[in-house]
């Protein structure tokens, strides 16, 4: 078996980043933290962390701590199992799972409720876009992942959860000032435009898709899902919303939508590491269903039932992989 | 003068994220791009960028790139007032800003649409912990910030904003489920918390503030604003939520306080630089002025007035700083 006092020093550095707080964690001095580290590096011949603010670790150190998380995991279950096995601490197993902003701010959340309420276990959930989430999955930082990437992650399953739809609005004070001739390509350049961050590109491929045009609009950008749609509200810019935080502010006429009709389609998956946890089973059970409830179906290479009918949401339109 | 072209293409792949990106947005090859950093490097007589994926500054890098910034706004607003002088390109000036994620989700964004619709200008806001936003100023990556720090960072003005209240909340739900005995500490560390992330002391700072307590409670990350009001509204844990957000659910009864009156405020700074430059007053002014309408003022060496009687809002609380 492998040293777990060490590895558990290595986990905890990066875990609470730094090697003070990993020391309180572990309840041992900060230089035995050093000590069982530096005894790490030299059994596997490579550093394992940089000694940056906050420490960060190697490739070989990430998929240790990966290991070391899998590991508190299925030790968690057991000690459920066997409470006589755990030992003092909180024991409660907490969950790394990895979420783009849009889906924690407009339909995660119910499933979480669920599969917390089911188990008692704890999430830490990691904000990353949905073309990054696989890759903090890849490092070992989390063990399950909402993502845009379809392909399975080495050591992992992949299954799709169903489309995230997006409209194009404006606050109806926007529309009058910069739409009062039409939506046209040339009138979405000249108007202010929300970006989520540098890598947001979603407002540019719904012109490109909508109006083959490059998006050259003066661009303002709100990192936070929440602060994305109340930038909206107040008339900072026009922007891509999810439909699930849209629909209520366009049913209430705060926004409207720019081309009716014109939604673009963002495809989830859920990838989760193949361990045979049964918290990790169980999220994924709370996620699916939420999924199935909450986003859109997406037409495959053989033919699948129509979207729902909703009133309040428009016309499929076809995928677009994104990045946000 | 400085050697603009140089200075620039140092800005372009710190701002955009690559040399790829950088020569793209310059008009020029990456080994363009590439050579004018040398040269400047040179020049300098140190190194400015770290070449990792994305590339970061040096602390001479994120100097000069603090140059550029400011020389940016200023040729804005000389462009504005002298419209021949503007070359080529979008030509608007966008204004960087570090703002905390619960002032962004709960009273900033009205000063600056406020700021946008008087000005024109954009604005790049960032996203960090209050604690973080004024080392972004110092660094130069942004011009402006919502912060914890009262002292000025150098070159810059600061001045108190108020208070951000907030109270602890739970799902009624939650509340009959952990606290139907009374909220005592131990039913509040036996009950599951929210943090927002590892570096969100607020809820042991309340614990400790109003039972004397360390929070020992198992702990759900949800490092979003308006998810971790989610996340309390579907009854994953308590946690404290800023007020402002706060308030409509507890009037509608989605949410309890949990111990009625006791909340706790986090005082709130605005630095900017000094610059002179009338955007970073205007965008002052507004955040005064909204500050002033939607934040507790806060009760100094002298007297000060109270707060204004509001029935939503509990009485006033000694002031603690915080890390959200």
């Amino acid at each position: 078996m492998l040293d777990y006092p060490l590895l558990a020093a290595l986990a905890a550095v990066i875990r609470e980043g730094g090697f003070e707080r990993a020391a309180v964690v572990l309840g041992v001095t900060p230089s035995a933290v050093s000590q069982r580290i530096r005894a790490l590096e030299e059994r596997v011949g490579a550093a394992l962390v940089v000694r940056s603010q906050p420490p960060v670790p190697t490739e070989a150190g990430a998929r240790l701590c990966a290991h070391v998380e899998k590991v508190r995991l299925l030790e968690g279950e057991l000690a459920s199992d066997l409470p006589a096995l755990a030992g003092p601490g909180p024991g409660v197993p907490a969950l790394p799972v990895a979420v783009n902003a849009d889906s924690l701010g407009s339909w995660f959340l119910p499933a979480a409720a669920r599969f917390s309420e089911a188990t008692g276990a704890l999430l830490h959930l990691v904000l990353d876009d949905e073309a990054h989430t696989a890759a903090r999955l890849r490092s070992g930082e989390v063990l399950a992942a909402v993502t845009a990437e379809p392909a399975a992650v080495p050591g992992c399953r992949t299954r799709r959860l169903g489309a995230l739809r997006y409209v194009a609005c404006a606050s109806p004070a926007f529309q009058a000032r910069y739409f009062a001739e039409g939506v046209t390509a040339a009138a979405l350049n000249r108007a202010p435009v929300l970006q989520f961050d540098r890598k947001d590109g979603l407002q540019a491929r719904w012109l490109r898709q909508h109006f083959d045009q490059a998006l050259t609009a003066p661009t303002h950008q709100v990192p936070s899902t929440q602060g994305f749609l109340d930038a909206s509200l107040v008339g900072l810019g026009w922007a891509l919303h999810p439909l699930p935080l849209a629909a209520v502010p366009l049913a209430e006429g705060r926004l409207v939508e720019l081309v009716p009709g014109a939604g673009m389609d963002v495809v989830l998956h859920w990838q989760h590491a193949r361990l045979g946890a049964r918290l990790l089973e169980t999220l994924t059970r709370e996620v699916a269903a939420e999924a199935a409830r909450s986003l859109f179906p997406v037409a495959g290479l053989s033919a699948l039932p129509e979207p729902a009918p909703d009133p309040s949401r428009s016309a499929p339109v076809p995928t677009d992989p994104a990045s946000r």
